[in-house]
């Protein structure tokens, strides 16, 4: 099976995809893809999927699947990474869909304002920064003391999670008010086998 | 087993868990919570579920599952509105997560701010309108001239994304020129046996 990956090594979003299959040892072509020179709305590759997002997995018969967290969740199935009771992995799909609708919209964007719009960090909208406190507050305290998000190992949650909560600093946002969630980066990172930021 | 649903009646979220517990033919309490009498914001709330949202579903033993789309996943495991086929599935969830980055913040805001909130339809952000009339633009393509999101059976891909599109007018989201997604509204309210909004 020669899976195919389009995606942009500075997205979070991708970057879940990248760590989940090469935690699972998946054998894949990686096709660097911009959305800053707006590659993602070419007609070449929106051919290939009308949304025009990365990431953007490929199957071997050619067929597409979208959404960062549906695409770790087919590459994971039958995995250590789901969990494999039912509640476990009904938490893990909280935290994911939590983090596209609650998380990523603020945490994500502050630091795409930041690091590729270069706007400065004081003139971000106070509400956006507020938001995104807010959901690294919360998800400091989802931790409630445990290793990982859901259960006692590593799950598709906390490399959903970590994507954009590791960098979060690139945008304002400080880690530092959040010792709890600076070991959980650390632990997942180690566990998963992902690099320095 | 008896299961809890706290949800907003208003809330298209909090609709998709009724709907899907009524297909499926659970029994279950609905408790009414408002979330525009801040009743979600209420300590006694609060100590359900940090996250202080509804819809949240609570299991016969006390453990509570938030987020709409996970809560749907987790009562219909098993069941015809998750398809057996891997890739379908995927698909399924591609689609749950794309509402909830992509449409259901545009869709589902612009009618909270005109009928939750008394903002005329003029008056509305016209970058919020703008993507919502594309989310809507993007569901219409995705059919595909299929009877439904995925396969060629009611999903929950369907009731996830009807939530909020069908009261999308509501919002100043004009349905009338998506003649492919209003002939989908009415197919899906059939198959999963729901009301007029």
């Amino acid at each position: 099976m020669t899976l195919r990956i389009h995606g942009d090594s500075t997205s979070g979003n991708c970057l879940k995809v990248r760590w989940t299959a090469d935690y699972l040892k998946l054998s894949y072509d990686w096709i660097e893809t911009s959305v800053a020179a707006r590659q993602t709305r070419e007609a070449v590759f929106l051919k290939l999927h009308p949304a025009g997002q990365v990431p953007l997995l490929i199957l071997d018969d050619g067929r597409p699947l979208a959404q960062s967290n549906a695409i770790i969740a087919y590459l994971a199935e039958g995995s250590s990474l789901i969990p494999a009771d039912a509640f476990e992995r009904a938490r893990m799909f909280e935290w994911m869909f939590w983090e596209q609708n609650s998380h990523e919209p603020y945490v994500a964007v502050a630091r795409r304002l930041v690091r590729i719009d270069g706007v400065a960090i004081s003139a971000l909208d106070p509400i956006l920064v507020e938001r995104g406190r807010g959901a690294l507050s919360r998800l400091d305290a989802g931790l409630g003391g445990r290793d990982f998000l859901v259960g006692s190992a590593l799950s598709l949650a906390d490399i959903c999670l970590i994507a954009y909560t590791r960098v979060a600093g690139e945008g304002g946002l400080d880690l530092a008010p959040f010792p709890a969630l600076r070991g959980w980066i650390a632990r997942v990172e180690a566990a998963a086998g992902i690099g320095a930021a």
